[in-house]
């Protein structure tokens, strides 16, 4: 028996890292064995590829050296870990994953869609999540629960033009792939985006004859 | 006025590090600015990422994850160092580039060369070497300058039979692409290895109109 793969997405402050504890809860209490990750990371050899990312520097990064690096960690996080995972009859329930890359890199930097799509097929092939929640805010909310919580790394110091794109970004995905991706609408109490959460785990992984 | 960019390639021992040193020189004599440099490497960031993938480790690394690695790093050396110096009009030497991602990724980890030219293209385009010197020699007197210097590291501790496939590899390159890549018989005496560096410098860049 194969495990299921559901990744979380969502601009900075949705509510991602705390959502997953959430749901592994949820699915520990229906009897499943839950592995919780992340990326970019998710193994030590792709957590330290997400420090070289991530750490500021003089050397001006060239937008398509950060893309192979994530995907360098993706590959690795898919072969060492999620795939191993799956095929033990794990869950999987990553912390960001693929369609993070089309809007930070892609939609964010520049980057071709195409070009994606092409290392996309090349290192994750079709260990494609099963479900992924998109935890949808405005913009002012998510960056309010961030400025609540402290630290700030490269991208949070970038403007709320980056974020309303960040926002649409992930909006478009789901849009284009809607058996895929759910959106959940994020803004209100933690309690009323986990009722969301838990009826569309529900609907998509545990009606019908699956 | 643009520089010219030349790399030295060739299996272990075969006296890249060596010879670099004195293709500088040589081309100081003649008045030109030389920047030496090498890969995976040569910015900070990049040897960040060389670090990444040579580090001894207990997760088995995946064949892909090491290409998008070493591709990560040239592309960050070729933006941040090898087209700016060209640009200034320096020359650039580089101990190894392109072709050893070909053998040692390719021919030795089994990857496809049409990911590899695919990567290639996405992330050098045209910024290909004027002159490729590839030091040629026999495994065993390679084998043998190595053992003869001292460290190990991970391609240092596989066997005979890759070293003999890393150099039927290179072989091959050159042939495919003799107007660039010209084979030094990297045998011989350090002088002899020199003065055939010598003339081939002078043939290839300094002779006719250009
Ligand atoms: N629905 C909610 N209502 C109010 N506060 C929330 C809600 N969800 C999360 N928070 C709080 O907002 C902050 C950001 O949440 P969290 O760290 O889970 O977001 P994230 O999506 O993981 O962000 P990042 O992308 O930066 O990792 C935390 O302090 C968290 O406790
Ligand atoms: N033509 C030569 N004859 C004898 N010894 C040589 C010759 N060229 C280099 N050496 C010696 O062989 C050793 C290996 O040379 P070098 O480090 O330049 O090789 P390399 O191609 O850079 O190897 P690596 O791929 O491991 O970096 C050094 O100790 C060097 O002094
Ligand atoms: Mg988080
Ligand atoms: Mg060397």
């Amino acid at each position: 028996m194969k495990g299921r793969f559901i990744s979380i997405e969502g601009g900075e402050g949705a509510g991602k890292s705390t959502v997953i504890k959430l749901v592994r809860e949820w699915l520990h209490e229906r009897g499943y064995q839950v592995d919780l990750t992340r990326e970019p990371g998710g193994t030590p050899m792709a957590e330290e590829i997400r420090q070289v990312m991530l750490a500021p520097r003089d050397e001006t990064v060239d937008n398509l050296t950060e893309l192979l690096l994530v995907f360098a960690a993706r590959r690795q996080h898919v072969m060492a870990r999620v795939l191993p995972k799956l095929q033990q009859g794990e869950w999987v329930v990553s912390d960001r994953f693929l369609d993070s890359s089309y809007v930070y890199q892609g939609l964010g930097r520049g980057i071709d869609t195409r070009t994606i799509d092409m290392l996309a097929s090349l290192t994750v092939g079709d260990t494609l999540p099963d479900l992924t929640l998109l935890l949808d805010v405005p913009v002012d909310i998510g960056m309010e629960r961030v400025r609540s919580r402290g630290a700030k790394d490269r991208l949070d110091g970038e403007a709320l033009h980056f974020h309303e794109q960040v926002r649409r970004g992930f909006l478009q995905r789901a849009e284009q792939d809607p058996s895929r991706i759910s959106v959940i609408d994020a803004s209100g109490t933690l309690e009323s985006v986990l009722e969301q959460v838990r009826v569309t785990l529900e609907q998509r992984l545990f009606s019908g004859d699956q």
